[in-house]
């Protein structure tokens, strides 16, 4: 992958005839577009029939985009199996979660766990990875298509008889298994690894055991599927491979991207919700920390189908967007799709071009992002997105104990996001990294609704603890095992103890009737929650509110030279946000958390850095209301060409600005 | 059929005892009620084991009500085949989108594509018609019941094979279908027929190309097996043909009612839907332009069944919706149902007469309706409704379309009420005709909703404009293709061609972000929307507000001695409403559409004509608040036999007049 | 069982190790724990592998309790067989009403009416009952656990053949079944027994009489297999025999408890509704007159799984709960549970004791509970509730005929609950009987929504309308047959001929233009209504509004020396109240009913007396808001030991008052 930024689109001439392609190419150079994503539905284009496999038509197109100045990004078919994989073969299809097996028509809905699919999919990827894998206009693989975006857990008989042996490379014995589930409860107890049902149809709930373990082997299943791919690929080319997920998909992303080459996310997160907008952009960066990220696929409008549609993004967000990418360490930026689908189930779905070939609503949104692109281009080679002070887990296992365990409707991305906003509109830069992420030079760690918490995670924390850092956990941290049972030694285990305190109970607080205060805030206190009694921790907030007066919802502990910090409870509301972000600007001041701006709402400063230190930020509008922010030095406006003073500056709707600090400001 | 106005209801002798049915037909004759309905679901009193048929049962009852002056409407019982038909032949049993295949018990439970059904069906209504055909009682048939009330496509195996050859019908080769198709999309490509799927599991939505068309094969399907109904029918009898439907089953009543003798529905609409039962009025006289429609079934209360119930009516409305039928070009209303079920699951709906045999709660209604059936008769049958100059297209294939893709929930039929309600309100005498109606003799035709715009259909638009109409097209009229699928050439297809203007994008506008002016009002723009740039056109209304900015959404253009109209945009909300009159009287005053009157909401004005074109007005007040309108001229009112003169008329509440104009006030 | 008061938990020594049995035995004594109950969920303990029955951990930890000075109430293991019963067979579990055949993994899997269950679980029963039946510390037996909590109707073909069993045997003919069903309608017409379709998948709904009778057939067979369970345990146990059930599950409790020795129930409602707690000592008082009840399950703070919780208790308010259910008739208050689960899938519930050995958050509130038990058992030992003038009838049959029949969504329970408060809050001391419940000595009959009467329920009132009772009849009172179909001589069959009226129109009143006056008192009505003519009675009520007005809706009619009161329709919001208020007021005074107090709402009063008639009050704040009330003389409080006199006394927030009046206070 060359060093530059891409501006790109998913491409589909498999779809089309020669003129209309040659016609799409030809846009595609005046537009600014320098690469495309192709082939990921391809597999009937390149395997009509079953076995007689050419993959010509690809190789053909990616050498004439190459000539034309445009890579590609190749993806392997895997998604859509054509017909005569599917016909008259139910047993090699997905079944839901209600028991129903898949028919043609759609996509994924082969079982990636099925052997003749696996068998199938391999030789269609080497093949391709054969012919196409050296083509100088290959710079990088996707992997498949969004991995169970349509799809949960399968329950189909290849998934069952992989399940057993997966459980028993787990437990090694039944009785172990037993021991560890705790099945003499509703007389559940297995006999045999053989007798252990998926979870289907039950009068009531799961065992919460077998139900999260489930979603742990099909998340394992998936990445192994995805390494299996991979290390065929890379048999006969040298580019980098990824994968497009997102944070919804039924995948565990830190497994699954454990062994490929870089991140690659897709998101259609409306205007409305710039937040989770940027949480991805943090996400993946941290995923692979030293490999920038691309953003595989968004709408440059709207998102739409058959069945729904968003509202399509005002002029001016798009660059914005692109803009916070590539500042946030994104390489890529890519629309699905380049022209519009003539058919199909995405029809209506915003395009660059028509389906009749013209430029689309949101045309004129992509000619100012590649104008963008090429002002900003230079100055994001030359820096780096600073490392953070904060960090910030986010962890799909942790998810996935939530989806078994919703209480009154836990979304764990929700959730997520609504603490990512406070801590992003209180002026933070923050990294967000997964449940194994380096914690090596973070001042300040926050670790909320991890149910969880690894015996991995406590080492690394330990160590980040006896380096002086602040650790931040919960609400929702701690109380669940790695089998998701309840601790029988204390509330929340190991954790408990390092904070100093005693957990007194763990209850259900109501919102309505529970308050609590901390720094001189007083807010409701809701969710799953837990009070506390200091054994050893000083109380930092106390309840005011609700059945249990006077008890420690907030606590400190110093531990080697940092401190445990438990937060037990949610603060919710107004008054909730406002109290979180106390507790944030109390520990990170303590901390010592640097790069902290007074930016308004709606716009957002990304800090980079040079390899010598020199500090750079980029400031973009993403609301279109225009903000303020106050530059702590003086320095020169990288677009404008000219300097700028310390002090108030002013951005304007959907703006962006790059300011290069002189070299004494780099401490910032 | 003779010659007068029918006042009926259905009727089931064979749930009760003889002396019932003598008590039950004495009060008929008492009540005023001069036709029934009988049959419908009768198979098993008919043919109680296979094979073993009698009808004398019927026959009997048809004679014995024909001595007392009651006509017949005769069903074929094929909606309910009886359980020698069902029990241990889930392969006869329609199979639901679900998968779950149906049991006996309720009402079309059988797949009328059965061949073992059709065969049966076949059978019974031979023998019936054998029988009954003649019987001078029986001045009408009725095929079934309520075709797809309960159930929308069948999933069953015998569907599929018959899918199968549809297609082959309809494509001739695979290869066609895979291009008209696009099946390369998601590598759906099809090596043969059989290949093709029906519309059932898949992870994520199926093509809209294969749902289009397994709505079309089934309607085609359910009307094929009617008219094989019909045939057999008019071997043995020369009474005319109907069935009894509705705008909201799974069927396309142009198509199924194309070899019928004439229109009948049934509508339950409760009386704060007023503008739905008007609706209905005009559809079903639309679709049989020469032939009076039937009300084959409305509650004289409130419809009911085990799991839910209407509100009754008021009194007084029922009277109003009969006189409104009659004058809308009507000659049946009958009830649904005479006498109260005593079991089964329908036993709360309302009736004429209670299950005890004692009038129900809305009884003295239908004596006031036969009050004015009475009193109206002579002017009805004196005269005709005349034809509108303002056409409407309604139709079942672009309702299919929309059950395809509904985008954020478009409904069909409630967009057309809400439309329709404008031009209702505005005075407006209209048509409303399907896809195929005649056009010759209407000055402006509106055609909203109408993704696929046939070839057919332009050509009869054609010859409309060469005579100089004007043509309203939108919105959402012509961005689809016979297959469902985009146009390639340019967005609208031929439409936009003639309509002298190209579109620039299609997109979803947001109603709470967008705008556009017309004729000097300001409204809302939502719904799926096209903007315009003139090609040859002139803009008369430029988007205000939004992402397009001072592009058209309304423009006009001369085609012949015509004008083509394009409505890009769905006005929406109270401004929306303003906005869309306003657009009905600037088009409908330039194309000279006569009839238009000022009564006031809520009263309702059908203008009507002897065969010497000598006008008469219908005037109804249907919410129970009276109203005014303006006599453009004096005349008689044929109620009171007294003279009235021009100007301001007071209607009471739920009141009806009849006023013949005199002479010269026929050019009204 | 002695003579006292228990004080319970739930409790699961299978799942956990000696060390922790033994000190939740200690905790137990502690705490006040006299009872626990055992062995629900127990079966793979017992009979680990198909045959090797071995409950001696049972029979020891019994023994071991009891030698604690702690009871026992043992249970049959039947509602979770193990592994062993399911794996592998499919034909013996559970089939939901969509179809889909239950796995292992949850409870409630199997079909209770599977040949092969109900001789496994007479196996164990009688080997359990065998060895535990005489010990000691059994003071009584649990059958199962929650029959049909998570489940209602099976639709396997076990439950199939048995169906037609019911039928033939209830029926007598097929043609008696066609007759009483009239399933000539829908040509639903059956030939034999075994054509009868279980309430399975259908187009439209099923018939009235088959979903009812298919409700009351697996009610029949639930009662049947538990009075198998029962026969079997008292062949080795003198011990009373009872189950835990609700309002709710798909039961019918009367005949489910016929047999058994004394009533228990489940509850978890949350604190707002405490209206549904008292209706739930009442009718589980009602049910087993002589014998008092047991809360046999009931959270200490909040109810909980990994899908839902509930908001937890205020402090407080488990004790007025408990002091309710002993006053109102309860012998036994059992926690659901005492050591919180570490496994499954109720993992979050809340317990007595935390899964890690400590005090949960509602500890302080189980001890508040012992000491409340302590200081009132003297006084609750030597007394009994007095029996109420007034009766209302509550029926789980008319609950089925409901289900079948919901209209718009008529949900029993929480119209009974409704009108319930309304009784409860104008103070009136009252008692809830199952429809075959003695009315002896009742001067007030009150029974609404109840479609069928049956002969028998005729019967009891006429005696009790000869002997001076006033009975107050409706709404939804009387419409339906035995076999649920409607009358065909009189709307409501011979309740109507006892009222001396002639109902005119039954039919559904729209509370939003309806109106009726009675008392003064004017209000909308509501619901499927009856408005009458008298025939011999008085108009009591009149419409005022609506499309029948001046028609009666609240008639009397003297029948012996007492009296029928038709209600023919339901008063709706706060006027209806008042009106429902006005109505009991006026004839609960006619009746002469005693035992009516002015106590605040959210306050209770419990008369009681002791054997020789001298009058107790037990007074209990449950709202946390405190109450007044007026004492009607002078008496002795019974916790403080010191006089209290006539008049106005004031109740603090969750305060409870026990009142022995003087022996002249009798009469109260």
């Amino acid at each position: 992958m060359a060093d530059k930024l891409y501006h790109g689109a998913c491409f589909y001439p498999e779809l089309w005839d020669d003129k209309t392609i040659a016609k799409d190419i030809d846009r595609m150079k005046e537009t600014g577009i320098n690469v495309v994503r192709i082939g990921e539905f391809a597999w009937s284009k390149m395997e009509p029939e079953e076995g007689k496999i050419d993959v010509s038509f690809f190789t053909n197109i990616i050498n004439r985009l190459y000539e034309n100045g445009i890579d590609t990004v190749l993806c392997t078919p895997t998604p859509t199996p054509p017909i005569w994989f599917s016909h008259g073969h139910p047993e090699r299809m997905h079944v839901d979660q209600a028991g129903r097996t898949m028919t043609h028509g759609s996509r994924q809905h082969a079982c990636t766990n099925n052997a003749h699919f696996r068998k199938k999919a391999a030789i269609i990827t080497e093949a391709l990875a054969k012919e196409a894998g050296r083509l100088p206009g290959v710079i990088a693989w996707q992997l498949d298509n969004e991995f169970k975006c349509h799809i949960a857990e399968c329950m189909c008989a290849s998934c069952k008889s992989q399940w057993h042996q997966w459980l028993e490379a787990r437990y090694g014995t039944i009785e172990q298994l037993n021991e560890d589930w705790g099945t003499h409860i509703w007389s559940e107890y297995y006999q045999s690894f053989e007798q252990i049902p998926q979870p289907a149809a039950t009068p009531f709930l799961h065992h919460s055991s077998l139900q999260t373990m489930y979603r742990l082997f099909e998340s394992e299943k998936i990445a192994e599927f995805a390494d299996e791919q991979a290390s065929i690929i890379r048999r006969y080319s040298e580019a980098p491979i990824t994968h497009n997920s997102t944070l919804f998909f039924s995948v565990d992303n830190e497994r699954l991207f454990k062994h490929l080459d870089f991140a690659s996310f897709d998101t259609y997160a409306p205007q409305e919700k710039m937040g989770s907008y940027l949480l991805n952009c943090d996400v993946w960066r941290g995923l692979k920390k030293h490999t920038p990220f691309w953003v595989m696929e968004t709408s440059n409008s709207y998102a739409a189908s058959l069945e729904s549609y968003a509202n399509p993004h005002q002029n001016g967000y798009l660059r914005s967007e692109a803009v916070a990418a590539y500042a946030l360490g994104g390489q890529g930026f890519c629309y699905w799709l380049w022209r519009q689908q003539r058919t199909g189930s995405e029809l209506p779905h915003s395009a660059v071009i028509s389906a009749w070939g013209e430029p689309s609503v949101g045309y004129e949104n992509v000619l100012q992002v590649e104008e963008a692109r090429k002002k900003i281009e230079s100055a994001m080679l030359a820096t780096k997105p600073v490392q953070a002070d904060i960090a910030i887990t986010y962890s799909d296992r942790a998810r996935m104990f939530h989806l078994t365990e919703p209480h009154n409707g836990i979304h764990y991305k929700d959730l997520m996001t609504d603490l990512y906003n406070i801590i992003v509109q209180e002026g933070f830069h923050r990294d967000v990294l997964p449940e194994g992420g380096d914690l090596i030079g973070y001042k300040l760690l926050f670790t909320p609704l991890l149910p969880y918490v690894s015996d991995e995670y406590l080492e690394q924390a330990k160590a980040f603890l006896e380096a002086g850092g602040i650790w931040i956990a919960g609400p929702m941290t701690g109380g669940r095992t790695k089998n998701h049972t309840i601790h029988t030694d204390r509330a929340l285990g190991r954790l408990e103890e390092w904070a100093g305190v005693r957990t007194l109970f763990t209850f259900p607080m109501d919102e309505h009737t529970s308050a609590g205060e901390a720094f001189g805030c007083e807010a409701p206190l809701g969710l799953w929650s837990a009070v506390f009694e200091p054994a050893g921790a000083r109380v930092v907030g106390t309840v005011t509110k609700g059945i249990t007066p006077n008890k420690a919802f907030l606590t400190e502990h110093h531990v080697g030279k940092g401190k445990v910090v438990m937060l037990g409870s949610m603060p919710s509301g107004a008054a909730g946000k406002k109290l979180i972000a106390e507790i944030f600007q109390h520990y990170a001041k303590e901390a010592g958390a640097a790069v902290q701006t007074d930016v308004t709402p709606g716009t957002i400063v990304v800090p980079r850095e040079t390899e010598d230190g020199r500090a750079m930020w980029v400031i973009v509008n993403m609301d279109g209301h225009g903000g303020t922010v106050t530059l702590p030095a003086g320095g020169q406006d990288e677009l404008k060409a000219e300097p700028v003073e310390a002090g108030k500056l002013t951005i304007q709707p959907y703006e962006y600005r790059i300011i290069q600090f002189r070299k004494e400001g780099a401490s910032l």
